[in-house]
């Protein structure tokens, strides 16, 4: 896969020349690595989990002074309760387009003790740390290698589109690109808690952020290392199942064999979700499956085979999905077991017999199925299981009186998937310009992640095209999240060829 | 129960004065409460996790001074890479009996971020703290309330007859009742740890350590408050299993549904484990149970039916057994779920396909089934279901070539189940004792729990006998380990009858 890439960058560093924006913001990046990286890493200094109310309100303000120094007007959208979305606008005199770049600002939960240096304090490595990767320091001057990795929280996911916006906005005024499109910029700040006030903000400010289209700049490129422009993005809906057991850890052997165990319990019932082929054997769970276009068909089939070569990377035995490919398998909705826990294991596991297990599930949806038939789904398969549900934590009654009980929590924030059609006379000028920018372009009906769309076809009725920059391997949602700094160049590039477009 | 309870403390009360070494116990308890109480907190706040080596010989060296001051005669039995033994006696001229007590002082591991209160920091409290106990100061003079609990760990497993024994040596001394056997004690350092040194120890001391019985001070008393004598205790090996899926956390979005979630695996390999009913279905995994006398049938029968209780006081909705007793189940083996994990829940959770999803378990053994072959058991299981075993982290390699992989960890120091007869003359010397001190006694063949009876038999071929002190619900093995004040006291008087019989 590297030889691949590496004959990529290098076609790409060909065709880049047919875009004046992109060729204008390489140009700036080669004499300015130092000072934008620079730039990156004080943004990434910020904590910015949308929970911590003041340390996000940071992170927006940080942004506004960014977008300020390049001239752009800037604005806080409040919410109560929420952290502001971030709203800059570059308006352009005659311009009859309006082009409107979304990302967020905020970044997800996370453990520092998991990461190999502190999610807030940006760290560059001469590799990824799965190939030894070793810190080194900012290099004073001159360039950077391309291959070298930043690590802090957000690298990818989501401030680098932030940053490659405002480096193109520079590069663009240096060599006097102009801009023939309105630009409006608007920078969420609690995306990765499922955007539970977007929508609110849309709809107070729906004659603001209207335009042609909105550009959702979130998420990786290709695993090829290719450029991909998607059409669309996975919905989801998360739960956490609880089950119960004693209402203390027990002495295993007081009790083994007498009182249920919770984990136990828990594994059966996760167990009875799904095959061995990772099949989801919850009924009704793929009833109402938007079939895909043939043009969308035929945008899957032309999508670079990187699956063995991932198997590689992954280190995978096997993968699910009775031989699919990934980029296919994508669009249908996933049940995926996120997070698993009772009482202890490793070196501080003792003797016990549980009192509680927990399991938490991420589901992705597909268009065609709501957040809320999903959650039903499940819900109605674990009370076929002879389970009782309830909402909240129950009491020694409930616990007593119920044979079998589960606490089930749908996390609020759900949201639906979207597609917005590639025959878009909008969709096919994005295609070229990101193609003159940088080169062959991957082009995929949706991604797997998601982001909430929906909402915005919903308030607005404007379609949503994701143009991504980061590097697939950039641990986002994990720790050690990192961006490779060849994919931050070329996202100034495509940001600079879409800004000008 | 608790009426129950109340109503066999005072027949006790009554009984106890049929022997003279208890009623001394009792009459020097009543007197210095305050003192006993004080020396056992000094005891506890020693930390005492027996891989942390430096601590866990402090324990060693105050156990030496207690006993000191009582005019044992004591010594350090060490062993290489092992906390001491700590060795005592007490020599009767004449005498034609020696009576062995075993009791440890380690404690099971422990996060202190799950105690109420820090657990080397003995607090005490008013009742329970599922009964909203509140901490109290210890009163200056006065009478303590028996049902008052002292929280700390090791307070109910395993330093409450320790702290009993020495208590009792002072009362039999106060009142000049004489001893009529050479006593022996032995405390051990790393019984929490399966006693890995054990039979070392035995092996290198097997003329110091024999005697016409060992009373092994360790575990609960019966869920009735009975005091119990117990003739057995189950085996125990532990293994861990760990499943793979990518080498790192992947957002599940971009590849759930084709990367394979190690959860949801660890999920479908526990689940084929067990049926519903708690009954294992691994094969040949009840092949060789050794039937119980009927002696041993006759007692079983004859304990107390607390099961109904016990299913109030845990808030259990049903149990597992197929409706048999708790006290019957403990003499089948039974697997036991103790710990499990995979990425995070709660807050911490995130959309993540894990990398590795870990289960601890542990498995009572009974007479009839060894450690290795109940392990060989689960292997052979785990195997059957289509999975490589592993016993150390695998490489890349090794997890590309095995689409399904398990690294699973036996523990060392598994150790089998032991049964002494009850028809022995010592069982009958010691029941009569127990019974004159304490009222009517529970006899069971085995207790749920595991200690290394079966060394003792192996190493200096003497039977073993079970005289458990510490309350039920006292959290042994878990967070808020406790003990409640009257079997403290119980336990005093118990030991003072043992020490002279």
């Amino acid at each position: 896969m590297r030889n691949l890439a590496i004959l990529l960058a290098a076609a790409g560093c060909v065709l880049a020349q047919s875009n004046p924006a992109a060729t204008a913001a390489r140009q700036w990046r080669e004499t300015h690595e130092r000072a934008i990286v620079q730039e990156f890493i004080d943004l990434l200094a910020l904590p910015n989990l949308a929970r911590d109310s003041a340390a996000i309100r940071k992170n927006a303000d940080a942004i506004v002074a960014l977008l300020g120094k390049r001239g752009v007007k800037t604005r806080l959208l409040e919410t109560a309760g929420a952290p502001p979305a971030v709203y800059g606008e570059l308006l352009t005199p005659g311009a009859t387009r309006t082009i409107v770049f979304y990302a967020h600002y905020d970044g997800q939960p996370l453990d520092p003790k998991e990461w190999a240096s502190p999610p807030w304090q940006p760290t560059l490595r001469d590799a990824p740390l799965d190939r030894d990767g070793r810190v080194i320091p900012l290099p004073a001057s001159g360039k950077f290698d391309p291959e070298w990795r930043l690590y802090a929280r957000s690298t990818g996911d989501d401030k680098a589109p932030i940053l490659a916006i405002a480096t193109a906005l520079d590069a663009l005024k240096a060599s006097a690109v102009p801009l023939s499109s309105n630009i409006k910029l608007i920078f969420e700040g609690e995306e990765e808690g499922g955007s539970p006030h977007l929508a609110q903000i849309l709809a107070a400010n729906r004659d603001l952020l209207r335009g042609d289209v909105w550009l959702i700049c979130d998420g990786p490129v290709h695993q090829s290392r290719r450029q991909q422009i998607v059409f669309g993005a996975r919905g989801i809906v998360t739960l956490d199942i609880t089950l119960y057991g004693p209402n203390r850890e027990l002495h295993s052997g007081h009790y083994g064999n007498w009182a249920p165990n919770p984990a136990m319990a828990l594994a059966r019932l996760l167990a009875s979700m799904k095959d061995d082929d990772g099949r989801v054997t919850i009924p009704h769970f793929y009833d109402g499956v938007e079939p895909l276009t043939d043009v969308e068909k035929r945008a899957i089939a032309e999508a670079p085979d990187v699956d063995a070569d991932l198997r590689r990377e992954l280190w995978l035995g096997r993968t699910e999905g009775a031989g699919k490919k990934l980029v296919e398998l994508l669009n249908y909705p996933s049940l995926n077991i996120r997070g698993m826990s009772s009482a202890r294991t490793g070196a501080g596991a003792s003797n016990v017999l549980p009192s509680t297990a927990t399991a938490s599930i991420d589901i992705r949806l597909v268009k065609g199925i709501l957040p809320q038939t999903a959650a039903q789904c499940v819900m109605d398969h674990i009370r076929a299981q002879g389970y009782t549900i309830v909402e909240n934590e129950p009491d020694a009654k409930t616990r007593m009186a119920t044979p079998k009980l589960a606490r089930v929590e749908v996390e609020p924030g759900g949201y639906p998937a979207l597609r917005t059609s590639m025959d878009l006379p909008v969709s096919q000028l994005v295609l070229r310009t990101a193609e003159s920018a940088r080169g062959p372009i991957v082009k995929l009906p949706t991604m797997g992640g998601s982001v909430p769309l929906f909402m915005i076809d919903e308030q607005l009725h404007v379609p949503t095209i994701l143009v991504p920059i980061a590097n697939h391997d950039n641990n986002q949602h994990s720790f050690n999240e990192n961006i490779r700094l060849r994919n931050l160049w070329d996202g100034i590039e495509l940001m600079a060829a879409l800004l000008a477009m």
